[in-house]
């Protein structure tokens, strides 16, 4: 038994890939929180399961691929902003796809294409701004500050600090709390203004923790800052930048790198011990 | 250009492997950084290059093979206890020795050889007990605790604690301190006794930080214990757990795990812009 995976980052938010064009692999969660493991297997913050849409067993809405992302802990997810944008590099590098693809998810389908400078940009469709003002606090500097709940459609609460060195000086070693919080969490951006159409942001992802970058979440920070002008924003995080504009049709497009590092043939023995194990 | 890579692990301790049997790759800095980079990379604890004796340049003492070991910063390392069975299976594996090998390293040649049950043996020489004392103080349950400072021959100090729960209690996210320290640091092991010939240990790495296993350090920790009596010792590491053995004519013997994850055929343009990054 043998299995072929490729290793990728988008701003440093890093996946497996397992190519299963025919949705032929059972891609169970031990086997993910084995190729995640980063000791012990390859290492990423999740596995991006490459399928063809008639063969996911998804409802694709007219989309010719079907992105099944999985968190490093083994768990569905709906939706990864760094990752399908790496799920469309991979499409293209291997001539699967020319420059643009329509890439149904668990959280709808969407478009992703090939900027002409080489980056990838995706239509991260209509974000939800909530009424709801949830506080937030995080040591040392952000206490009970009401944060702006957006869906992503994944659950955002983006709270402003008021410069770079504040943001840098955040303790998110731990959980920041937020009330009234969702029952199944929320990812929490912090987001400073540095420059006109400028953000720094550190985001603490739900069930993970601090993380190098979240997409969606880069996406929250510009929604949370105003109107849907269409103009550009950079937003750098730890693992890098990504730029986003608010259409006025209300879409949201993220735009950024997406690399891959390798591809892997899995050692037979190392796969028997990790699909083996629980 | 492509480049092919594996990965492995000892007791969780990674490594990147470079097959380079004709002494051809320049292993720069920047490009071993680029390789452990655990986001945008592959990810490990250091590389291992794999070179014939003959051209490697190096004094290798009647070995077959030298084992060139890069700490994930770039910086050059003399051996590594965890990295020379991963570095022996690579060879096994891979049909390039049969059970056993003289590796020389910048710390010497060794011998490593696979046992029955598939574990790896290495021989790591001889220790040398210094008679100095130094003390040791780490939160929140060590304060100026004598240390047992033994050159592996890379420089330990191995501090008794009193119970298991004592061991999980320390905070090693920062350097202990240790005075006298040695001008460019030492690995500092904290051990308890568990059972009857049975220690648990936690390592702090010189220029590392906290890792899961230090194949040294665990050696370090049972000769620590004692006398050379050739009796076998368990050492229980976060990343798993090893046997040392300390025999009458002062050899230390290191056996366990060595497991390769997969190879890697590393992206052409991922390698470009990780030899022209500085």
């Amino acid at each position: 038994m043998t299995l072929r995976v490729l290793k990728g980052h988008g701003t440093e938010n890093d996946f497996v890939i397992l190519p299963d064009l025919d949705g032929q692999y059972e891609l169970s969660p031990q086997l993910v929180r084995a190729l995640c493991d980063r000791h012990r297997g390859i290492g990423a913050d999740g596995v991006l399961r490459v399928v063809r849409a008639e063969h996911s067993g998804q409802p694709v809405d007219g989309a010719a691929w079907f992105m099944d992302y999985r968190n490093a802990d083994g768990s569905v997810a709906e939706m990864c902003g760094n990752g399908i944008r790496v799920f469309l590099r991979y499409l293209s590098a291997v001539g699967l796809v020319d420059k643009c693809a329509a890439v149904a998810t668990r959280g709808g389908t969407l478009r992703a294409w090939l900027t002409d400078d080489g980056d990838i940009c995706v239509d991260l469709g209509q974000p939800r701004v909530l009424a709801d003002r949830p506080v937030v606090t995080a040591a040392p500097c952000v206490e009970r500050v009401p944060g702006v709940e957006i869906e992503m459609p994944n659950p955002h609460v983006v709270v402003a600090v008021s410069s770079r060195n504040e943001l840098l000086q955040l303790d998110l070693s731990t959980a920041p709390t937020v009330w009234p919080g969702r029952p199944d969490g929320q990812n929490i951006e912090f987001v400073a203004t540095v420059a006109d159409h400028q953000l720094a942001m550190r985001v603490h992802e739900r069930g993970v923790g601090e993380t190098r970058s979240c997409g969606t979440g880069i996406a929250a920070a510009v929604v949370a800052q105003g109107q849907p002008d269409g103009s550009s924003w950079r937003v750098d995080v730890p693992g890098g930048s990504a730029m986003v504009s608010w259409r006025a049709d209300g879409g949201v497009l993220l735009t950024g790198p997406a690399v891959i590092v390798g591809e892997m043939e899995l050692d037979g023995r190392w796969l028997a011990a990790a699909t083996a194990s629980q």
